[in-house]
């Protein structure tokens, strides 16, 4: 274990010791020289421990008396157990600006399509034969798994993307991200590691936090995880999973590689890593690339999806899709912490829109459009010297280089101070080290005010 | 501490170390003599939690050889953290029966009201009505503490129940389980101690398992928690949460007393315990009684609520009324683990229901139709020698005593054999100490079946 985790782990140790009211508010901690003997650590590395403690307010430093425990566990808020960093790249920020912003401002640094972009009138349509559903649809829980035609309706979409799954492998939830986190509740403890990769999806590190894991990335290329680096982290930090987009990864776009695929997987096999693929933008594919879970045959893969991009993000309805045994322990969970699953009217409304002659045909249209967006936006954002990492088979967004190395989270900033909200590069990266990139959503850039809020960001002073 | 604390907190340490990597699988475990003397505690502790942890499977001992940290850490199981009892008694387990038993079942256990007794017109209209929605409203995430018009609504319900707030205080969620869940995510860490009433809702245990919390019982009486049994828990176990129904307590129905709340509410106070009020049966009330969130002013007391049980279940719609400081943290939280808060469409077809002319007329025709039931249930269980605890001043529950000390679960075991869910006492009760006690929901006892399958069951030899 190199030093990084070894000052986590005492941390670690000393706040378990605390929840627990093993040390008592106001009580002295443990003498450096003795902790580190009974931890086998160096008395330095539980110096730097106690230090970064007393940072989170965990402990309280006397100066030539030592360290003793805090009064009580504050809340947990995420920010705080995050890095204190600015709240302009916190992994929050662009979901808190974008969800919260005023409706009629621009957000081409959201995660999801205009309201014209999607299905209204099917979901119109599924909302009248609602309105006639039996009684008890309406009206009761429904059963833990979610009902059970949409379940079907998911096998055969998992079918032809070489996924072969049965009905019972299926759990519906409350959405995709709640799915990866009953994930995370079954399988992680406090403390653990979880691979992401580097940039990835701000909300997994948020998600992440939350459940007290320690998060490692491994750098990302146009192909997927770099291999070398995700077996040297897989070896290092012994994570306990995974978490990744396989097909159109978010924020990049880009797309798996065969080839590195099977060797993130033996590698994952070697040190007993589980990957949670979320497969959240497969409907945007123009033909499906090789998915993880159909390699791996849901051994050590669990897929997760929703319908949030492509149908709506108000109906809330999201899946996992793994191991029978798995699945059993996850009702219970959800269960536990949710009261029954998923919505039964959300899921029938879902089904419904799904299950709609049009839908196929909307899905062509959607993956023409957002071609010729990406191409549009593409060219209006060269004339600022903004050039795409790569060009992606699909999706909706551009991961992109500011020109003369710009500080995003500057030109973020300066944007919303203009009513736009962007999606600063280091928002997606663990390591902080995406501050020259921007992700943009290409079906958000309509509106006439993006490019000129956008080339006067550029081109304020850096703060 | 008492014993079981030193126990418990010896064993997290341990757990704490495993999933921290900082015991191998495999490796042995500290001396039990040097553990003891590291942590303060005597030998016997160390062997006592040593020996549950291998009843658990997180650690493996070797006859003669000691004690060892156990392969992988396996998946988080609920029935594997709790208690290892029969499933009858599991409070997982009258959940899981009621949502996934055939519909057609009869199921008095159940926590809920039948389809014909739900306002299913107004749910209809409000459908209808949904279908002709602006776009967004279908499409969109929507913001994060939920539309502004339901929270108006619930600030006056607050209002009538003496709770003043402001919209700002009021968070919606996906549902009140959830709200709890999510209240348990900011406060409480692993190892923390919860106080709840026992009996109490089974799902609360279920939850704070979930949490790997402490669970600690005060008994309960008609008036409410026994206030001095109260005070000593609370001096005793230090808990960071008492998680209570005040009004119509589940499952005693039961309502709390003036005089008990204050004193309850000065020992919270004493000794820091943070409430959290789970108001879901309000509507059932004749006339508001005390609350605790209103005698406090929403300091030390967190309100929360639904609408499944007088509106519908199938639409997931919760809330938390606590400190706008909270419910800003709340928000990250319900950001990074579901994305975006409740699901906007479900708010807006509660409200749409909610503001229906002829809710108050059906919530009025509700309270009548069940106190008729309560006294018809009460007539025919005394046929069966039945006898309710307590006639409780509204809602769907009486909490009853068997006839000569017949074990419930048993009992609730044959019944299911014959397709009939009942919801035995021990369920409900931390200190399993309710074994001649069943829960009888009187909205749920039309079907003709109910009363001779429990007569049989009665009858039945113990197992």
């Amino acid at each position: 274990m190199g030093e990084g985790g070894r000052t986590a782990t005492v941390m670690a140790a000393i706040r378990q010791r605390i929840a627990a009211r093993g040390l008592a508010p106001g009580e002295r901690l443990p003498s450096i020289r003795g902790l580190a003997t009974t931890m086998g650590v160096s008395p330095s590395t539980v110096v730097e421990a106690y230090e970064r403690l007393a940072a989170e307010g965990a402990v309280r430093s006397r100066p030539g008396s030592g360290f003793y425990a805090a009064a009580a566990a504050p809340p947990l808020t995420l920010a705080e157990i995050g890095p204190r960093l600015d709240r302009a790249v916190d992994p929050l920020w662009v979901s808190r600006q974008s969800l919260d912003g005023e409706p009629e401002i621009p957000k081409p640094g959201c995660g999801w399509l205009p309201p014209d972009w999607m299905p209204v009138a099917s979901l119109r349509r599924a909302a009248r034969s609602l309105a006639r559903a039996e009684d008890a649809v309406l009206t009761d829980y429904g059963a833990t798994r979610g009902p059970l035609p949409l379940r079907r309706l998911l096998a055969r979409h998992c079918a032809e993307d070489g996924v072969s799954v049965g009905v019972e492998q299926i759990l519906l939830t409350g959405s995709g991200t709640q799915a990866v986190d009953l994930i995370c509740r079954l399988l992680l403890r406090p403390g653990d590691t979880v691979l992401v990769d580097d940039p990835c999806y701000f909300n997994f590190q948020a998600l992440l936090l939350a459940h007290r894991a320690s998060v490692v990335g491994v750098p990302y290329t146009a192909a997927g995880p770099d291999p070398d680096r995700f077996a040297e982290a897989a070896a290092a930090h012994r994570p306990r999973l995974y978490l990744t987009n396989s097909a159109l990864h978010n924020p990049t776009g880009a797309t798996l590689a065969p080839a590195i695929a099977h060797r993130i997987l033996n590698a994952a096999a070697s040190h007993d890593v589980t990957i949670v693929e979320d497969d959240i933008f497969a409907a945007f594919e123009p033909e499906p690339s090789p998915r993880l879970a159909a390699l791996d045959g849901l051994d050590r893969v669990i897929r997760i999806g929703s319908f949030s991009k492509t149908l709506s993000a108000s109906i809330r309805c999201g899946y996992v899709v793994a191991k029978a045994e798995w699945i059993e322990a996850l009702i219970d969970l959800q269960v536990a912490t949710s009261f029954g699953g998923v919505s039964p009217v959300a899921a029938e409304w879902v089904a419904g829109a799904l299950g709609d002659g049009q839908h196929r045909k909307h899905l062509e249209a959607l993956r023409r459009r957002l071609a010729r967006a990406r191409q549009e936006t593409a060219g209006q954002l060269a004339g600022l010297g903004i050039r795409p990492w790569l060009m992606p088979r699909g999706g909706f967004y551009l991961w992109c280089t500011l020109p003369d190395g710009r500080d995003a989270a500057g030109v973020a900033r300066a944007a919303l101070r203009e009513g736009v909200v962007l999606a600063p590069g280091d928002v997606f990266s663990v390591s902080r080290t995406a501050s020259h990139f921007m992700r943009f959503n290409v079906a958000q850039m309509g509106d006439p005010r993006v490019l000129p809020v956008l080339r006067r960001a550029l081109a304020a002073p850096e703060a």
